[in-house]
Parts: C-alpha cells; structure tokens; sequence
C-alpha cells in the first residue's frame, strides 16, 4: 500500500465579528475552511502523530487571528490565516483557505442588519511553502520559519440567480435521431451562476470589496442587455465583462447550470400559451462551464 | 377501523409567469399546493373514486387558472383557485391553497432579475362550501353550485433572517439548579422570522402587494430602534407594530427562533473578547411564537 | 393589542448516548424538542421574564434527563421530560416533548455502528397540568406541585420510502374537461410515509421498540400485497393493519405523498416502452393524508 | 479574452428501470450526468451552435441507452453510455458520465421494495478520443468514428455513516500556544465515509455489485475491529482492506469527516458523565482525505 496523496484540517468553522466605528457597528460573518498539505504521511501509515497539528488547533487559530485580524475584507484574512500555518509550521507544505461569507445589510439603523441575499460570496487562497530556502529545523521553531511561497488567491459568488424573460435563443445546434428540441429565438434563460475569479500575483486592488461588487455589477449587464444565441455565448460576454471592468484579475471560471423554465402546452384546455405561462425544472438541468482568461 | 379525517390534493406545482407591459415584463414565480377535505371517504374504504378529483387535473387547473387570472397579486389569484375548487366540485367542503412566492427583482432592465431574496412571500386561503344553501345535485354540476362560504385568508413570509450586534439582553429570569445561563444586558439577537398576518373579512387594503410590504417594513423598525429584553417582548413589539400600520389584518402570529451567537471565550489564548468575536449557531435554538390579536 | 396564544422552548438540543452492557454497547441518538404554554404572557406584554424558564436551562434539563434516565426506549423519556417540567414550574400549562431519533444498527461488533436508515422514528408527548388540583404557590416550590394531568402520546416514523412496481392502478375518478389523466390499471407507486400512532391512555405495550416494529413490518404487508386502486385506499388498508397488529394504539394517522414515477415515451425515437423505463419526479406529487381510528 | 478551458453537459437526469425476470421485478434508479468537452470553442466566442449537441439530446439519449442497455450493474452502463458519445460525435475529446444510484430492497415480495439506505453508490468514467486515429471527418458521420481511447472508471459510495464508541483515541499530537484539545485514548469516532476505489484498465471483477460490496464490507473491518489512533491511521487501514479484498481495483481515495461527538459537562449539576453522554455536532468538523496505491 502507497500513501499517493492526502491532505486534512477543518471545515465549517464559524464566527461573527462585530466591527465597531464609535456606535457604528458593521457584522462580518464567515464560515472558513483550512486544509493542510505537508509531511503528514507518518500519521496515516505508522499512527503517529507527531507532526499533526490537530483540527481542534486550527479552530482555535481561526478564532484568535479572526480576533486580532479580521476586517472589512475577506481577501486579507484569507490571507492572514494561510501565511499564518505555513509560518508556524515547517511539516506544512501548502495551505488552502477559503471564507464563505452571509453577508449582513445594514437595516438603515447604526447596529440592527438583514441577511437577505440568496448569492453568497467567497475567497480562497492556495498557499505554497517556500521549498528554496533552507528553512528551520523543527516543527513550531521561531527562528527557521520557512517563508511562503507561491500563493493564488481567488474570490467569486455562488447562487447569483438570474433570468431574462425574453432576448434569448438556442438555435442552429446539431441535429440527429436522438434530438427533439425545437430550436427558438425566443425563450427564458434562468442560472444560478457560479463565478470564481483570480487576483493577479503582482497587483492588488484598491478595495476587494468595491472590486467584487464592480465585477458581478459588471457580469449583470451583457446578461440584462445583450441578446443570448447560447448560455455559452453569454457566458463567454459576461466573462469578459468582469475581466475589462477589474485589471487586478486574470481569469474568470464561471459555472452556468441552464435551469429550464419550460412553457405549458394549454391547447387541450382551449388555450394558446404566448410565451406567458412555464414551469420552472430543477432537474434535468443544463451544465456550463468555462475559464476566460487575459 | 374509521376514517376520522382525511384531506388530500397536489404540492409544489410550479408555475412562471411572464407579465407584459408592452416591453416591461414582470416575472411572477409561485409554488402552488391545494389540499381538499370533503366526501371523499368511499375512496379510502371502498376503493370508490367517483368523486376524487385527480391531483393531475389540481395541476392542469392551477395552469390553466394562473394562465387566465394569475396578475401581481397574489391573493385574488389564491381566492380564485378556492373559489373554481368549492364552485365545480359538490363533494368539497373545504378547499386550502398555499402560494409560496419566488420574488423575482428587476436588474435595472425591462426583462432581465435577479432572484436574490432569502425572505419568502406566501399567501394562503381556508375557503369553506356554504353547506347552508341546498346546493345542487351531482359533482360538477352546472346548475346548483355550491356557493363559497366562509373564507380566512393570510398572507406572510418565512425566513427573515434579522440581527441586531448589540441593544439587546436576558435579565431577571427564573433561576434553579438547573440554570447557567448568565445575565446580560448587551448579546447579540438573531432569528430567521416566519411572520403570518391574517386579513380581516370584511375589508381589502388598496394593494396587497403593498401592504405586505409596509408590514414588513413596520415590524422591522422595533426590532432595530427598541431594547430588546428578550425575544418575547421584542416579538409582541413587532406584531403590535405589523397592526398599527395596516387597519386591514386582524391578527399576527411570529415564529422566531433564537439563533444563539456565542461569545468565544478567548482568555487561555491571552486575548479579552469583548463583545467582538462570537460563533452563530443553528442547534440548538430557542424556538418563540405568538399569536397577537387587536 | 391582545396576546391571544403563545409557546417557547428549545429546539435540536442533540444528545448521543452510549448504553453500556459490559463490553457491549448500545447508541442512542435523539435530537430533542421541547415547548412549553402557560403564565408566560408578562415577558410578552411586561418585559417581565421572572417566570421564564431559559431556554438554556431547558437544555440542561435535557441534558441532565439524559444522564439520569434514558434508556433504550425514547417513549419513557419523552414522558419523564414532560414531568419534569410540570412538577417542577406551576407556570406550565402544557409541555410537548419531541424526540427524534438517528438509529445507529450495530456493525457485527460490540461497539461499532452504521446509521444506515433513511426511516426517522420519533416519539411526542403533549402532556398538560393538572388544573383540578389546588396545587402550590410559587415558581419552582418543592411542596405544592401541579400533577401532571391529562398525557397524550404518539410514536411514528418519517420519511418511510416504499414503492411497488406493479400491482397498483387507478381508475374510475371524476373527469371534466381540465382531466386529462389517463386512467390505469398498471403504474409505479412510490411514497415517503409519515405516519403517526397514538398510545392509548390507559395501556402501555410490553416493548415499545417492538411494537413500534411491529407497526411498520405490518404497514408494509398490504402495501406489498394487495392491489393498490388509490394511494388512499392502500393508505386506509395500510392504517388498519397497523391497528390490527397492536391493540395499544388507538389511531394512525398517514401522509403519503404520491412521488409520480412517469413512463418516458420513446415512440420518436422507434422504442416500444411498455412500463419499462420511467421518469421519477419530486414535483409537483400527489398529497394523502388520512386518519383511522377504532 | 481567450477560452482556457470549457466543458457542458447535462445534469440530474433520473431514470427508473424495471427489470423483469418473470414476475420478479429489480429496480435500478439512477441520476445521471453527463459532461462533454471538446471542440466547442465557437459557441462560447462565435455564437455558433453547429457543433453543439443540445443537452436535452444528451438527456433524450441517455433515456435511449437506459431502455436498451441499463441492466442490474452500473459500471458497464456508464461506459455504453461514453462510449455512444465518443463514437457519434467527432467534435468530442473526453465525455464524463456520472451515474448516482437510489437503491430500492425488496421487501420480500417479487414486486415491492424500500429505498432505506443512506449510503449512496456511484460510478463515474472518463473517458477518452482516441485521437491517434486519423478519424472521420463530419459530427455524426457513420464511417469514420473516432474510437475510444483512454477510459478510467471509478466506482464508491457516499455518505457511508458509521460510529465507533470506543476504541479510538487521539495522543501525541503536536502542542503549542493555540493547542487546547486534551489527549485522550477513549473518544467516539463518528464520520461519514465518502469512498471512491479506481477499477483496473486490463481486468474487470466478475461482477461490479459483488465487488462493490465486498469492498464496503471490507473497510468496515478495521474501522470496527481495530483501535484508532486517528482518523489518518483508520483510514488508511480501511484503504488497504479495500485494497487487499479486491484484486480488480487500484487505488482507493476515502474522505472522512471526524464528526465530533463532545462529552457534556455535568459536574456542575453534581453529575459525573463518564464517556456516557456526548453531544453530537455537525460543524466545526474535521476533514481528512487521502489516497492509497497499490
């Protein structure tokens, strides 16, 4: 038996931080994973776990840098939370972190909110350790810490749901025995899209906040004005949107399930359905995903 | 073996419908369910169906009423249903309709939304037969329908989810040896609201759509501006609140959990948290609910 | 504004047990409920919440009844929770106790477990005080208690997902020109049942975990057996087994959603299916629910 | 803007078989979803649908193969399934095919069954083009079909939930400032197993079920028998076991979550919990993933 890959640490790690400005209270909250890639082979194959950090640790980690450290963005606390394992802990190989946020509004009341919106945003780090140096010796060691190394940070939105009602088709497509689909120019596109966007190595924006809202605001206009031949050609538009709005981000990886809303055949009933009343369908349920980069 | 009570009907029949005017479409997305009580007890005991209305025919009429009735409103659409229910079929003596709403929000754009709202609207009719006319003969009859009778109509929402990070406490509760709790006069209070106001009978508001929307808003300005001193006192607020500011409903019923956010203790890690850094929690929870009436 | 009804308590307070027989070893798993009515209307109207029972304390209280007395049986528990709370706090009208249960089935092994059931078995009381009596003064008094008084009990089980291939039609309902169901002799039946005995009064089975059993395995006898012209008449049969096999309860009530298994026309593409291949559907379903008593 | 990397397909496609020996019937309820990657670039940058297989044609063929083809075992459907795809369209270079199972248990009768398992088997294939070929020249054409090339299947099972109560234990972990987790050599483990074991390209098990069982079976042996150390440790064991009853796999991934199990306090209320009472706790939880080869 060969250990060919593993990897451990906590998921669903909770917390609420109330941010003060005076009487001014902002609510961040996250839900974090962290895993670790490393020198753990000996706890899996010889039951020794001398190098485990164990996951207990690690929400306790998350709890005190969320403490000391945690702000207005997500983006540097993910951040924060990856250097802080590789840093301490030379047996870690790569650090992955990611925050899920529920976003809570202000309830135009300085500290009373709303958690009202469906899409939830998210940031993830993927964390190298710095394998060049001749880092520290032990496990915990102050003095040789090895430095981090490679990092890419990513943040996105899931469940962002959408619909047109009208300005968008689906014609032109293959066409053999095992095909029914009318072809239309005029139907309802509906997704819950998931969109994963990459921050540059070498830039940052002014705020991760502004830049993230700039991207989906950004997204939402090609989807609400122009035509969609396909999911794929919208896509593929709204894609490119959110990377000519947002220099700091170098690729966009939009997940786009086709979430049919079809129309109800009423002719037995007397009546003609205009493209007025559908039934909305979970399942099956159209699948697109694509990466665009610079 | 008796058959002491029985009901049947047709869930989450989904409907979407497209509301034009001229360019300016509104989206309109419901989750249906009728459930029928009445003389249908030889179909349990004697395998008699005579009378049963098929759930498939309670969809194709949900369809075709929602194709030819179903507007901005979603009340009238629900008192219709019950209405074609109690007025075609002799054997119904009460008919309930559920309409859960998908609320569909305008993206600045006459055809393209966003469904981004974790609250949910719903309405829901109890409409009895008026058993005191001597109504007509055989199921489906034309001639002597069974007129509507009483009829209770609510409408509410399920899932606003609400915090407010400080203004509220527990104090001077009922202490015995099975108490730890402390008291507090600052946590956090959060809870995921189901609010359901009945409408009087005798009265209409001007627009449902509107009202609805002022109840909410009202029952939001004691849980943000008020000292909350405990869910039950915030609670009653909130309904009396929803009853000041639409004459038209005649009671109020809120459920609300309490969805405990837990001050992490922080002391072995050298850091005093002072009202910043908590863990929301889903299990367990307080569960509070009334009823408040004029 | 009028307080016109109102409950409070503690939902999903988890405790897992661990039953010990020597080196044997039985798991207990509940997620509990518990709500309670009575002279609680002051932290409604008052801000008063000297008769309050934190909903904290409730779950000690869980906790501590745990340790103390549950055994292998959760209809005991359930009631000795009841008491508890109306011996102790003459505030309290009424409790209701709800235990659900996640069964773990032993692995061929003392102290190994799989939970492999999708069945959700749960036991309810709804246990009042005993108003006749001139009971005691305060709060928590020793002397005077209240004795509970009037107690109903139910078991039942969730999400009991069966299905029979053939052997069910339905045929003979009412058409009118919104019918478009054809009528069959030979379709799927497949339902998720929740249904609920309640004990009598005044006898109590030998075993509730067997009778509890006994309930099911007998359910399930008509649904396989017989020929199934309706969901409702394999209800009623189903409901009547169940009171046959065990003379302590007094009614089952049954909710049977009808989960349509539709058959996929393959005509356009040269197939012949006949009742082969078919569709499962989640909605809309069928609704059923009746109850039978003595 | 360039397309990096795209895929589509089509998701959540449920079919029910009857399979009929005389009048003994076997159920087989599957999801399927199927992913297609290839020459589709024009439709995400062109809007050119020519070449695009709708995904409703995917579902229309999967419908087709499940009447023809889906008998009593997954694995060889999923690669008819892959295999038809590769073979008909040129324009693809690699089709996944997902097929999620619903398990129906006969309830000892030829025609009625339960679904009572919360263990759900699956099998997945990726499959290539053969691309060395000088294959044909038109999507669709008869003649000159790409042949299948590279082919990895995989076969598991998710949400195996399993539990020991003693037995396992955590020591000698590391230790610093954020460690507060004591050690202990009695604890609950409680995870639920995500398995995925990969079949050999050159030799096929006799049969897929007996070889899927076996392989569940197997793990259970060290998770029941054996003392823990760590989830690491018991995991591996439970791979090798896997490993050794199966000759026709080659490596197995196993994802456990340690679902903690906590110890309740109860000195405060002059209780001693003696490893008696946990509660049961589904976040944090801890995450352990690995792979083993032969």
């Amino acid at each position: 038996m060969k250990l060919s890959a593993h990897r451990y640490g906590k998921s669903r790690v909770r917390v609420l931080k109330v941010l003060r400005d005076g009487d001014l209270h902002t609510i961040k909250e996250l839900s974090a994973r962290v895993l670790l890639e490393g020198e753990f082979d000996r706890s899996f194959t010889a039951a020794d776990n001398a190098d485990v950090v164990a996951t207990d640790t690690m929400k306790n980690t998350i709890n005190v840098l969320a403490h000391d450290h945690l702000g207005a963005e997500n983006e540097p606390f993910a951040r924060r939370v990856s250097e802080h394992f590789l840093g301490r802990y030379v047996q870690i190989s790569r650090v992955r972190v990611t925050l899920d946020e529920r976003v809570w509004t202000r309830l135009n009341h300085p500290h009373s909110f709303t958690h009202s919106d469906v899409a939830q945003p998210f940031t993830r780090v993927i964390a190298d350790a710095d394998t060049s140096s001749d880092s520290g010796a032990g496990a915990g060691a102050g003095a040789g810490r090895p430095r981090p190394g490679r990092l890419r940070q990513e943040s996105g939105v899931r469940n962002l749901v959408i619909l047109k009602s009208t300005g968008s088709g689906f014609e032109g497509f293959h066409r053999d025995d095992l095909t029914t689909l009318p072809e239309t120019s005029d139907r309802i596109l509906a997704s819950a899209v998931r969109a994963t966007w990459r921050w540059a190595d070498d830039r940052e924006p002014a705020s991760y906040n502004a830049a993230n809202r700039a991207i989906v605001d950004a997204m939402l206009v090609p989807f609400a004005e122009r035509y969609s031949p396909s999911v794929q050609a919208t896509l593929f538009e709204m894609a490119g949107a959110a990377l000519d709005v947002c220099p700091e981000i170098t690729r966009v990886k939009l997940v786009m399930p086709n979430l049919h809303c079809l129309p109800i055949d009423l002719r037995q009933f007397g009546r003609t359905n205009d493209r007025t009343l559908f039934v909305p369908t979970d399942e099956p349920h159209g699948y697109i995903e694509a990466t665009v980069s610079r």
